[in-house]
């Protein structure tokens, strides 16, 4: 149970025909009655915005912050398609809302696949009718939907959050950002719980900068991000600290299910930096050893070699004295003062070979604290990438 | 010939014993009478800076911008060595300093391969003396010299530029950044052109932002990078366009060596970006294409996926228009106004296996542009990085 779990929500995932053979590539999340509830939306920072994203920040904007759908299709990105783009994009809204009686700019868009075709419209002007009559409540509809998301996803993501009397639930797709030639990390969510657009805004974007914003493959941001929320208010007024609370457990449960899938990982990564002269500076320096290909090749080969992290750190840009810095893989201090220190390298070793590595880099400046969650880089990650077709 | 060609220098490079078995890890090149002429060095970015890089800098102060030698050791980067690192280095430059006959602040120092090691510096106490035994001209004392600051590279690296009666020889060391585990670029380049220190530090690094600074690999920076110059003077004053024009051909025509040396890859691209709104604006976005992972597999596998470049454009944080951005691969325009164009794919794909790819962005807003060099990612890549044993 995801996106159907809190009450007054249906999803359906169809074949449409946008992806070659039977694949599911076309879901729709709406609400129970086909009103318009309270939303919000996190979209790419990447300004060659898809054609989706135009159309979703505009209709949410017209809207007032309601929406009433969430219409997501898979196989072809809608991205630099241009004016035709923004057209086909309006009009999958537009099938949507004929479909669950609502208004045109009470329908997100989303899309992810390929950069640069146009959609096939009459695949869409089948498919959405079909997934609107396919809206159901109950596990297997929320499965359909998180399966006609998938690109190069190996495994549907589904969360659901189900505390303090009310639930939020949510799907999602992404390989991270390890694929993103197939497109993009998409994800919607869906919460019982009242709050106001405003509010509901906020607290997204706060669960987003420190789940999936914190999520690190390869460092490219796609043109088709999108996290967006649907708020039914069946479960009436919650604290708002609760639904933050809850809101971040998803996102973050569904950006661990994406570092797990990325295709060709061996293991994951937490990159904590602390003793930054502040949280923002700290955050910087765990995203450049995060993001660094030769810190991704040495978690692959599960190479203690802490130089590299000191010499990423040193190349952050950010307040950094080489005397002060110390290093420890899964607590075992590699590094102190700046230079090597004793240590126990069979405990790294074993660490090293493990799933899941803990990075830890303390600055020495100051309080400043952040972490991100990478992966290591394999010769499997080049062959998925190496060509499209 | 190389550093040796201009009137007034000398060169040598051994094995002292800082790399296994009878490989050359120590290079000298000095003036041929010992005397300090003047000198200029651009040094990495990189916070984290190796002993060698702190010292360096503070010797080329020290002196007014004069320099008689530049001692360079490779197999260990004496970085991340704090106190003791810096005590090794002025040490190093103390031993060349009493080999040619001239103060200690008059040498500079360079170290390159991998961090967190102190120096052995019996091997140094030995090896510097019989660096400055062996200082000789000619073409077999320069190679000598670039053969041992060599780490993964698998060719010795040499330039000459004579041009306008007077000459700028060079060597350097780096598979780009590929291997910066094995860390850093370095170069050395010789001049008998005449020039005053001030002069000398502002040409080398505009020649420096031209070139090796438009080379990108995997987008690291080293802890140890360093440029340095000495000018003998030998050939008289010339005059200052010139010899901007002969150190950048000499910077140049290094830096296209490492990127044809960097291990792994099966070939190299240009990325061209004009039309931004300034020439810094054209140069992060150029260097946010070159620098993508993701391009990069595209480039292995000789895909002509330009979603990918527009993708990587759109997330470089310049000005930006989806609708305006168009896309070129050797010169076959794929994308035109956001949108695919028609192209002829045969010649495109003709291009794309080629050893040398030409990728141009014109995003359509001004008149800045920019050109970085790039390389593929290959597994081998991956392969050379996951481990430093």
């Amino acid at each position: 149970m995801s996106v159907t779990a809190p009450a007054g929500f249906r999803a359906s995932g169809v074949a449409c025909g946008i992806k070659a053979g039977p694949r599911a590539d076309l879901a729709l999340v709406a609400t129970e009655d086909g009103r318009a509830v309270p939303a919000a939306a996190v979209f790419t920072t990447n300004k060659a915005t898809a054609a989706p994203v135009q159309v979703s920040r505009a209709h949410l904007h017209r809207s007032g912050g309601r929406a009433a759908a969430v219409v997501l299709s898979s196989g072809n990105a809608n991205a630099a398609t241009g004016e035709v783009g923004r057209r086909d994009a309006t009009r999958m809204a537009e099938l949507a809302a004929e479909g669950v009686g609502c208004a045109t700019d009470e329908v997100l868009v989303c899309s992810t696949g390929l950069i640069g075709y146009y959609l096939p419209m009459p695949c869409l002007e089948k498919g959405v009718p079909a997934a609107v009559a396919d809206l159901a409540g109950g596990e297997e509809a929320s499965l359909a939907a998180a399966r006609a998301i998938m690109t190069t996803d190996t495994r549907a993501k589904l969360t659901l959050v189900d505390r303090g009397g009310f639930r939020v639930g949510g799907i999602a797709k992404g390989a991270a950002m390890l694929a993103p030639d197939m497109a993009t990390m998409l994800a919607v969510l869906t919460t019982d719980a009242s709050a106001e657009p405003e509010a509901l805004q906020r607290l997204l974007r706060q669960a987003v900068s420190v789940s999936f914003n914190r999520l690190i493959v390869d460092g490219c941001t796609s043109t088709n991000d999108t996290v967006a929320v649907l708020a039914s208010g069946r479960a009436g007024r919650v604290d708002e600290d609760s639904l933050l609370q809850s809101l971040t457990e998803a996102c973050h449960d569904l950006a661990e299910q994406m570092a797990a899938d990325a295709e060709g990982i061996t293991r994951t990564a937490v990159i904590r930096v602390s003793g930054a002269t502040s949280d923002h500076h700290a955050l910087v320096a765990a995203r450049r050893v995060a993001e660094s290909q030769l810190v991704q090749c040495s978690l692959h080969g599960s190479d203690p070699y802490w130089g590299r992290i000191v010499s990423e750190l040193g190349a952050a840009g950010v307040d950094f004295d080489p005397d002060r810095v110390s290093v420890a893989y899964g607590g075992v201090t590699v590094c102190r003062a700046g230079v090597a220190a004793e240590h126990d390298s069979d405990a790294v070793a074993r660490h090293m070979s493990a799933p899941r590595v803990e990075i830890s880099a303390d600055l020495g400046l100051g309080s400043g604290t952040a972490a991100v969650l990478t992966t290591d880089l394999s010769p499997e990650y080049i062959a998925e990438n190496q060509g499209t077709s």
